[in-house]
C-alpha cells in the first residue's frame, strides 16, 4: 500500500496513526469485544470516550468555563439556520460580513428568520483579478453594528474556495462591538490560538480540521442559551442539547471517536501553538514559490491568504489537466480548484506533513521547468 | 480477541464481515491510497460508493420510482421536527398514534409547529401489568382521521423502549386514510417487507439495523416534496436534499459508506425476506422461553411483541444484578431493560446472529435453575 498525498479542503486528510489506530480497534475496543461503532451512546465504554473528547477539545482550544461545548449534527451548512433559530429570539436582524461563498451563504439563509444586514463586503473579489481577493477593512465595523439591535455579529474566518482569512482582525474588535461575535471556523478551527472568550459563538463541521465529515462542533456562552426561538426544533436547540450533554439524541458515535483520535494526536504534536506554527510554515512553502515564479500565480491579496486553503493558476490554464494528471502521477491528489475560481487549490489542514506540502513543492517546481 | 455478543438497543451491534472489511480498507480503500474517511464528497470515488449504497437500499426495500430516498442528519429525534416543517405548510394538524415513549415525543415536538392530534394511545400500557403492553385496535383508524384536513397520520413503527411492534396494522389501512402515512422506522426498518408505495414517508436513524450513529434514511414520496414550511432550514429541507442528491450539505460520508456496507452484506444474505424470517426465528426463540418459563415474565400482549427488542423481567428483581454479571461473564451484553421499563431488554436486529440468540437463550435457563 502506498498512501497519497490528499489535499482536498473537506472531507480531508487523517492523521495515518488516527487512522491505524482505529483500524486496529475496529473490531475490538480495548478488550471489550466490540466496535466504538457498536456502543451505546450511554455504556460507561463510551461515555469515557465521549467526556475525554470533549475534555481535549477543551485543553486544545482553551475553552473557559463561561462556555459550553456541543457535539451535533449538520454541519456548518445545518448552522446557517440551527444559529438564528437559537440566538434570535428578541431581535430582528444579525449584522454578517461576506467575504465570500461561505459567508453569503450563511446570509442568505438568515433571511428566512430575519433581516440580514451585509455591514461588510468584499464584492465579487474572486473575479477581481487586479487586487486580488481580499479581507474587508474592519477598521469601522463597530460603527457599522453597535446601536442597531443587531442579535450578533457572525463572519467566516476562513473561506475555503475563494482563500481568504482573517487574521484576528475581528477578534480584536470584539469587546468594542455591543452584540456577541459569532464565527464559522469549520476550515481553521484549532490552526491558530484564539481568545474564546471573546466569541458569543465558535462552530465549525468536523471534516477539515478535527475528524469525519457527521460531526459539527459548537461552543456557545452560556448566557446565550436562553435566546432560542420557540420553533427551534429541540435535537437542535443549543439549551437541550447542553443540557443534555450532547446526548438529548443519539451523538454520531464513531465520528466523534475519531474526532477523540485526532485530539489526542494533536495534543501529542504540541497542541494548537504547534498547528499554528506548522500551518504557517506549510502556507509559506507555497506562497513563496507562488510569489518567486512566473508562471503560478495566486489571486488572494498578500496579507489575507488562508493558511488553509491555497489557490492558485498557471499562467496557461490548458495545461491545468496535465498538471493534475501529473500530480496524481506522484500521489499528489485533489488539487483541482473550485470551478467558481479555476486553477488549483491545495488545502493543507492539520492533518497534512510538511513533507507532503515538500512533496507538492517539488513537483510544482519540476513541472514549472518542464513546460516553460 | 473475543467478541461479545451485544444486545444494546443502540447503537448497536454491526455484522463482522463488515467491520473486518472498514478495518482492512481503513487506511487505503481499493488502491487508492486514501481512506473513505478522508475523500471528498465530490469524488468520483465517493460519488460511486454513495450512488450504489443508495442503489442497494432501494433494492433492499423495494423502493418505487415515485419515492425520493434521503440521507440525512439529526436521527428520528431530530426528525420529530423536520418532519413538520417539511409537511406541515396549508395544514394546522396532524394526527398521531401513541404506542411508547418515542411515538409521544413525536406528537409533544410537532406540536411546536402546529396541533397534534393524538387519535389512538395504549396509554400507559408498560405500566399496566395485567394487560401487558399492547398495540391499540386500529380498526377505527380511519374515521378518527379523515375529513379533518390532517397534514399527515404518524405512528411508529416499534417502539423499542416498551417493545411493542406493529404488524401491517396500519399500512394495510393506508388506502383508506385520506392524509399520507408517515413512520417511524428506525428499530425495525430492514426486518420485514413493507410496500413503500402506501406511505408519504418513512424514516429512520440508522443505529440499530443499517450503521453507525449519525445518517438518517429518509424515504419520501415525491409530491410531498413541495409542502415544506418557509421557516424549513435548507439542510433539512426534503425537496433541496433530493434536488442536491443528498449532498447540499457534506453527508455524512463514511456512515454511509458503513451502512453500504451493511446493505451488501444483508443482500448476500438473501435481502428483506431473509431478515424477516430471521427476525421472526430469534424473536420466537427468546419469547417461546420466557413462556415456558415461571422465572421470565414479558411485559407485552403476545400479538404485539417486538421481533426487535424483547424486554423480559425475572420473577425476583433482587437477582437483575447476578443476571448481568453473570451474562456479561459469557459475554452476553448490554441487557439491562431501559429504566422505564425495569428487568431486562434483549435487542437483536439484524446483525445479531441466531446463534447470538441461542446463547442468551440457553444462559437464561441455567440461570433459572440455578436459582430457582
Amino acid at each position: 500500500m502506498s498512501r497519497v498525498w490528499n489535499f482536498s479542503a473537506g472531507p480531508a486528510a487523517l492523521p495515518e496513526s488516527v487512522l491505524q489506530r482505529a483500524a486496529a480497534e475496529m473490531l475490538d475496543w480495548q478488550g471489550k469485544g466490540l466496535s466504538v461503532m457498536e456502543m451505546s451512546h450511554r455504556s460507561p465504554e463510551y461515555m469515557g470516550i465521549f467526556e475525554k473528547t470533549r475534555a481535549d477539545f477543551r485543553a486544545l482550544l482553551n475553552v473557559p468555563d463561561s462556555h459550553e461545548v456541543l457535539f451535533m449534527q449538520g454541519g456548518a451548512v445545518g448552522m446557517n439556520a440551527i444559529i438564528p433559530l437559537n440566538l434570535l429570539q428578541g431581535f430582528e436582524q444579525a449584522a454578517f460580513v461576506n467575504t465570500g461563498a461561505w459567508s453569503k451563504k450563511t446570509s442568505k439563509e438568515f433571511s428566512k428568520y430575519g433581516t440580514a444586514r451585509v455591514v461588510l463586503d468584499n464584492g465579487n473579489a474572486a473575479a477581481d483579478a487586479a487586487a486580488g481577493a481580499y479581507v474587508p477593512d474592519c477598521a469601522h465595523l463597530a460603527d457599522r453594528v453597535n446601536g442597531q439591535s443587531m442579535a450578533y455579529l457572525h463572519f467566516c474566518d476562513n473561506e475555503t474556495i475563494g482563500g481568504v482569512e482573517f487574521n484576528g482582525q475581528i477578534e480584536n474588535l470584539a469587546n468594542a462591538l455591543d452584540c456577541p461575535l459569532v464565527a464559522d471556523v469549520s476550515s481553521n478551527i484549532l490552526s491558530r490560538q484564539l481568545d474564546v472568550s471573546r466569541y458569543g459563538v465558535l462552530y465549525g463541521g468536523a471534516q477539515k480540521n478535527v475528524g469525519p465529515a457527521g460531526v459539527t462542533i459548537v461552543v456557545v456562552r452560556k448566557d446565550l442559551l436562553e435566546r432560542a426561538q420557540p420553533i427551534c426544533p429541540s435535537a437542535f436547540e443549543f439549551k437541550t442539547v447542553a443540557d443534555n450533554g450532547s446526548m438529548y439524541n443519539t451523538p454520531p458515535t464513531y465520528s466523534i471517536y475519531i474526532a477523540g483520535l485526532v485530539f489526542e494526536w494533536l495534543l501529542a504534536q504540541g497542541g494548537v501553538a504547534w498547528a499554528e506554527q506548522q500551518s504557517q510554515l506549510k502556507a509559506d512553502v507555497l506562497y513563496n514559490l507562488i510569489d518567486h515564479s512566473s508562471f503560478y500565480h495566486c489571486p488572494v491579496r498578500k496579507a489575507d491568504r488562508s493558511r488553509m486553503n491555497v489557490p492558485f493558476t498557471l499562467a496557461d490554464e490548458s495545461l491545468n489537466a496535465m498538471f493534475l494528471s501529473k500530480a496524481a502521477e506522484r500521489g499528489l491528489v485533489q488539487l483541482k480548484g473550485h470551478k467558481s475560481v479555476g486553477g488549483m487549490r491545495a488545502s493543507i489542514y492539520n492533518a497534512m506533513p510538511l513533507e507532503g506540502v515538500q512533496a507538492l513543492a517539488a513537483f510544482m517546481r519540476e513541472f514549472e521547468q518542464e513546460v516553460a
